[in-house]
C-alpha cells in the first residue's frame, strides 16, 4: 500500500534485509560522494513542458543494436542475487519478461547464465568481466553466445576494487559458495608474489586487469556487438567508436569504484556530443524516477539501466516485487512524457530541459 | 494571536484537518521538488529599496482586462473546498467580497458556480476544466456567461494526473458525492478500452486531453475572454498572443502536476520577455508574503493568485480566516512598497530588484 | 570564563533575558532572510594574507568627519536600552568611553541625550528620526548641538515599521513609560483619520515619513556634518552626495525594516563606486569578528558600527560587558591585521580579499 | 577492525583523548571557516577516470630537492606529541621510517629534534620557528644539521597566535615543562612594555615576527634547501622563488592561523600558475584521502604534507597507528592511480580533474 514509488522498495529493503547486506548492496565507496552525485545531479535539470500537445498515438517504442524494445528501461547487471532471494536472478528474469524490460545478465550471477536466458524470449544482454586468462573469458563468450545472448556489455571500470569503506564496517563477506555460479569452473586465482618494493596493487592486482589490447582481441572472438560499460571521459567514449565497438554505457559503477568521480549526468552531454548523434550510448546510475529517465534521454541516452532498485525490490516481494518496480517506473515516464508534451522518445531532446543553474545569466544576457 | 502570517495558517491547518486531507491540499507530486522551488526561487531576488519617497498618494489598484481591481491578489481556482469547511466556496467568496480581491471559482468547486457568483459583485473569474465531450464544456460555459462571470481561465497543465506519492500514501479518497457540484448533469465517463501494447497513459488518459485546436474551438465559442492557465514555456505563451487569447498565468498548478519542471519564477521573465510588455501575465506558486507579490511584479506579472493559503485559512477560520489572510498580504504588499520606495503598482519594475546570484559578477566586471 | 567572542554575549544574553525581551532585540523581520543574510554575506570574501610584513609600526587610527577615532569600530544608535539594564544607555557610553569608541546616541534612548553626552569626551555622534512635525525635530538638533554631539546621523529606512512578526508572536510591547526620554516634551501624535478607501500605510503612516525635501530642509537648519543612516542603492548614496551631505551609513537596519533586501556588504561594493574614493561611507550589520571588520574596510568602508552586540553585552555585564565587547572585537582586528600584513587601514584594500564563489572562473581563464 | 579510513582515527581519537587536548589538536579558529573550507574544497575538484590503462608498471615514487621518496605523502610538523602518547614524535618517526614516508619535525617536539633524527634514515626534515633573538635560531639550524636533516621548513604563517576560541573555551593550557625539548636553552622571552596608546599586537607580539629580511638573512647562514610553509598569496610565492628559496608549503596552518582566509586547494592553482612548473610546491590542509592526494598533484602540488592525522593516530595506537595511517593513505592512492587510469605521478595532471562547478558552463558554451 506505501509502496509507490521507487524509493519505498529501499526503505522496505532496509527494513527486511540483514544489516550487512543492505550495506553491500545500498553503498557506494569511500565517502559515497559520486553515490550522492548521482543522485543530485538530475536536479541541475528542470523539464520545460508544452502544453495542450496531442499524445494519443505516443508510445515509449526504440531500437535499439537493431532489436526492439518496449521502453528504455533495462535491469543492470546486478552480482549475487542469491542473498536477497532464493530464486535470485529467475525471479529477476521472469520480472523483466512479464514488463518486458531488458536485462543484462551479471557475470556474477548467482545461477548459471543459461537458467537466466531460459526465461527471457528478447532483449537479453550478457555482462561479462574478463577472467584471469583468455579461455576462461572465451568460455563466457561461448556459452552466452549459445544461450542466446544477443549482446555483450564488457564492465571496464573495476580493475580493482574501491574502497568499500562501509562495507568493511558492516563485517560483510559474500558466501564460500554459489555466489558466482557462471564461473565455477574456471581455474582457481594464482598467489600473488611481489618483489620488495612492488606494489599489490600495481605489480599484484592490475596484472589481471583488462587493456585496450584486449578488448581488441575480444572483438576478434565474437560476433555479438560489444558495449563497454563503465565509460565516463568523452575520450574514451570516442576510443570506442573507433574501435568499432557498438556502443557504450556511461556508468561510475553506482558510485561503487572510485569516489569523487562525476555523476554519469554531468558526462553525458560531454559524452553524447563526442561520439555525434548516432553511436548508441546508455547511462546508468542514481536512476529512481520517471523525470529521471526522460532527462537522461533529453540529454542523449538512448537508454537507461537500473541497478540498486531491483535487488531492493526483489528482496521486498520476489518477481512481483520486480515487476511492480518496473511498472511504477514505465508508468511515471509515461506520464512524464504525457504532462511535458513528448509522446514520442523521439520527441525528447535537449529542448525539455530548462538548466537550473543557468538561467540568470541567460536572463541578465538577454532582459535585464 | 500567534496567527501574524500566511504560513502561520498552514501550520494551523495541519493541526486541525485530518491527515489525509492536509496531505491532499499541501502536497506537491513525487518528490515535491518544484513545489520547494517554488518557494525557493523567490530568494533570487532582493529589493533594492529608494529611500526618502513621497508615498501620500500610494495605491495599488489596477486594471486587467478592462476591470478595476483595488489590488493584485486574486484567489486561485482551488477545487473541493467543502473538504475543509461547510461553507465551502461561499465562505471564500464572501471573504473575497470584503477584501475586494478578484477570486476565481474552480470548475471543481463543492458548490454550484451560481452561489459562488452571487457572493461577487465583480472581479469574478471562472477557471475551466475541459469536459469528456464538448456538450459537456459548452454547458459550463454558458452557466458561467449567465453568471456573469468576466472571463474565463482555462487550465492546460493537468491532462493526466501528476504523480501524487503523498495523497497515495495518505490514503485520501475523494468523498463520493457533492464533490464537483458543477457536474453533476456531466454524463459518466465512457469506460476506457485498450489494444493489447496501447497504453493506459497514451491512448487511454490522454484521449480526454485538449489539445490547441480545442482551444480554438473554445474562442469560437464564447465572447469572454480567455486565458490559459498553467503555461511554463515563453513558446506557449506566445502561441497563446497569436491565437488572440487574452491572456496567460504561468503556473505549474502548485507544483502538483509534473514534479521537476521550473518554478514560476524562474520562467515569468523569460515569458514575459517574449510577449511583450502589453499582453497580460499573471503567476501563481508560492506566493506568501507581499514581498513575494513586490518581486512577481517586478518581474513582470500584473497580477498574482493565491492558492493554498486560502483553503489553509478557511479550514482554520472560514470566511474570517480568508479575509484576515487576503488583509495580511495585502498589508503586506502596503508596507513593502511604502518601504521600497514605491508608492504605485506601475513603479514596481526589475530596476527594484537586485538578483543576489549574480551581484559578484556584476562587480567583478566593474569595480576590481 | 566562557566569553570569547561576541556571539557569546548572543547566547548569555538569551539565558538572562525575558523571552520577549530577547526577540525584540534579536529577530529581524518576516522571515529574517534579510538578517541572515548579513552574516553569510561576509562569507562570500577571504582574507589573502601576505607573509613576513613588518607590523611593529601598526595602528587603527582614522579620521572620519576631521575626528581622529582611535579605532573603526562604533557603538550603532540601539532604541530603548533601559530595557535590559537599569544604568542603560549611561553604562554603554561609559563603555564607550573606556574603549575609545564613537558612540551614536539614539533618539529613541531610555536616557535623556544629556546624560549620554556627559559620558562622552570625544567621538560622540546623535542619531536623529524625524519627528512629527519641525518643531519637534527642531528641538532635538539643538538640543543635540549643545550637548556637544558632532555629528547628525539621519536614520531613513524605517519610515513605517516593517512586518516584525516573532515580535508579534513574543507578545512585546513597549513599557508605557520612559522608554524614550528625549521625547517627552514631544506633542502627541494625531489621530489617523482615513477616507474610504484610502490606506493605512499610504495616506496614513506615510504622511509623517520624511522625504528627500525634509533632509533640505533639515540641511538648511544645522551646522552640524549630516550623514544619512539606512541607504542601500547607489543611486541614493549619489543623492546624498550631491545634496552636499557628509556621508552615509550603508545599513538595512539590521534587517529589521523590509525584508530580502541586501545584505549590506553585498552593497558596499557597488555604493563605494558610485560614490568614489573620498566620501564618508560607514556599514553595519552582522559585523561580529574581527575579520567582518577587515572585510568592510576592504569593500570600501571607512568604519562599522556594531548594534546588537551592544545590547547583549549591556544585558550581560554593563558597562563592563559592553567594554569587554568592544575590547574582545579590536583585538581580533588588530589580529587579523597582523596575519594578514595590514598594519594600518589604509592598506587593507580589495586586494587583500578573495572572492570565493569566483576563483574557478579566474582560474579556468586563466589557467585551464 | 572499525578503523578504515582516516576519519575514523579522529572519531577514535575523540574518545579516548580528555575533551581539552582533543580540542587543541582538532580546532582551528575563531568560526573553523577555513578548516571547514580546507575539506570542503576538494569537493569542487572530480576525478575524471581513463579506463583500460596499463598499470602494472605503475610507482608512486618521486624525487624532491634531489632526495629520492617512495611517495609523495609526508608527515607535516605537529608540536607536542607528548601530549597524546609517551613516545611522542619517537613514535611517529618510527611509523614514517616504516612506511617509508617523508617527515618533517617540529621545532616544538616534546622529545629534541636529535631524538627524532635518530630514528630517520632519510627523508627527514627540520620544521624552524624563527626564536626571540638570531642567536638563538641560530642554534636550532646548527642543530639540525649536525643531525642531519635535510631541508629546513621556515613556517611564516602564525607571527601571532590566531583566535582560538574552542581552545579558550575547552580550558587548554600546555603542561608548564618538557612541552618544547628543543627550546631549553634558548633565553627567557622579555617582557613587553608599552607606551599608552601601543598595541599589544603591534608594539608587542610583532616585535618579534620574522620579516623578509629574516629570510635572507638565514639563507646566508646555511646551506640547506630552505622553504617556507604558510603562503597563500601567489606573490608572496613568487617573491620566495625570487630570494633564490627552494619551494614553499601552501598552507594556512590547518585553519589554526586566520580564519576566513582561502582554503590551501582554492590557491594551489594560482600559486603553481605564478612560479612555473619546476618550482617546489608542496600542500597542506586536510587531505584525509587517497583522492585528496590525487586532486592535489593534479592541481600542481609535488607532494603534501598529514597533520591532524598523524597525531590522532599516535593517541590510539602509537607508532603502529601512525603507521597504519599512512599505510590506509597509501593504498588509497595507489588505488585511486590504478582506477583514474595514473600509473605514475607524472601522469597525474589537471586534465585528470573535472571542474564541478563549471561544467555547466563549458557545456552550455559548446554543445546547447
Ligand atoms: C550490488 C551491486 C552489484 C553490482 N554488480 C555488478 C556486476 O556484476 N556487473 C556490473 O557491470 N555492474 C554491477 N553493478 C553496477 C550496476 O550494473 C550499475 O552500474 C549501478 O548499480 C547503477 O547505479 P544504480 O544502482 O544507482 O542504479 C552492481 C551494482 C550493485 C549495487
Ligand atoms: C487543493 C488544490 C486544489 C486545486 N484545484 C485547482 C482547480 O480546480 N483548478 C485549477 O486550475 N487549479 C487548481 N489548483 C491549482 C491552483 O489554482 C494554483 O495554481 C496553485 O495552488 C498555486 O500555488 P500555491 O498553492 O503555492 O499558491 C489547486 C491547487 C490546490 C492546492
Ligand atoms: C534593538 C535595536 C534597536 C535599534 N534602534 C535603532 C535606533 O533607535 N535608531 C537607528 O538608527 N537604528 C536602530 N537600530 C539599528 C542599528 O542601529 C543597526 O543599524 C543594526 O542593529 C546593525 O546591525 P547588527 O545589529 O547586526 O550589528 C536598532 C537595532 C536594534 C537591534
Ligand atoms: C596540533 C597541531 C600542531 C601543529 N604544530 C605545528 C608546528 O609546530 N609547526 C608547524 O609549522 N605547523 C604546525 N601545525 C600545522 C601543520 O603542520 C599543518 O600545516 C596542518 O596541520 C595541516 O592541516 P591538516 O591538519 O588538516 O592536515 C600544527 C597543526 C596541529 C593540528
Amino acid at each position: 500500500p506505501g509502496t509507490v514509488c521507487l524509493e519505498d522498495y529501499e526503505r522496505l529493503a532496509r527494513e527486511v534485509l540483514p544489516h550487512d547486506v543492505y550495506e553491500y548492496l545500498a553503498s557506494g565507496c569511500a565517502d559515497d560522494l559520486t553515490l550522492a552525485s548521482n543522485r543530485s545531479s538530475f536536479d541541475r535539470w528542470q523539464i520545460l513542458p508544452r502544453m495542450l500537445t496531442d499524445c494519443t498515438q505516443g508510445s515509449t517504442e526504440l531500437t535499439l543494436l537493431g532489436e526492439k524494445f518496449r521502453h528504455p528501461i533495462l535491469l543492470a547487471p546486478v552480482a549475487h542475487q542469491g542473498l536477497v532471494h532464493p530464486d535470485a536472478e529467475l525471479a529477476t528474469a521472469e520480472a523483466a519478461a512479464i514488463m518486458e524490460a531488458g536485462m543484462i545478465a551479471s557475470t556474477l550471477s548467482s545461477v548459471p547464465m543459461e537458467g537466466i536466458a531460459n526465461q527471457l524470449q528478447s532483449n537479453k544482454w550478457f555482462q561479462l568481466y574478463f577472467q584471469k586468462d583468455r579461455n576462461g573469458t572465451l568460455d563466457l563468450i561461448r556459452r552466452a553466445e549459445v544461450c542466446g545472448f544477443s549482446a555483450l556489455i564488457v564492465t571496464v571500470d573495476v580493475p580493482v576494487n574501491g574502497v568499500r569503506n562501509r562495507v568493511q564496517r558492516s563485517g560483510f563477506r559474500l558466501p564460500e559458495e554459489g555466489s558466482a555460479a557462471n564461473l565455477s569452473n574456471q581455474s582457481a586465482p594464482e598467489p600473488i608474489v611481489l618483489e620488495p618494493h612492488e606494489s599489490i596493487i600495481f605489480q599484484g592486482l592490475m596484472r589481471e586487469a583488462p587493456t585496450w589490447q584486449d578488448i581488441e582481441w575480444l572483438k576478434s572472438q565474437t560476433d555479438m556487438p560489444i558495449l563497454l560499460k563503465g565509460i565516463l571521459h568523452p575520450a574514451d567514449a570516442v576510443r570506442c567508436q573507433e574501435l568499432g565497438l557498438q556502443g557504450i554505457v556511461v556508468s561510475n559503477h553506482g558510485g561503487r569504484s572510485l569516489d569523487t568521480v562525476p555523476s554519469t549526468m554531468a558526462m553525458l552531454p560531454l559524452v553524447r556530443e563526442a561520439v555525434g548523434k548516432e553511436f548508441p550510448v546508455l547511462l546508468d546510475g542514481g536512476i529512481r524516477r520517471g523525470a529521471d529517465v526522460f532527462k537522461a534521454l533529453a540529454l542523449g541516452a538512448d537508454a537507461v539501466l537500473i541497478g540498486r532498485p531491483q535487488v531492493f525490490a526483489l528482496a521486498v516481494a520476489g518477481a512481483l516485487g520486480v515487476a511492480h518496480m518496473l511498472k511504477l517506473l514505465r508508468d511515471e515516464l509515461e506520464i512524464t512524457m504525457a504532462l511535458a508534451g513528448c509522446p514520442s522518445l523521439a520527441r525528447i531532446g535537449r529542448e525539455a530541459l530548462f538548466d537550473a543553474t543557468s538561467y540568470s545569466n541567460e536572463l541578465s544576457m538577454r532582459k535585464v
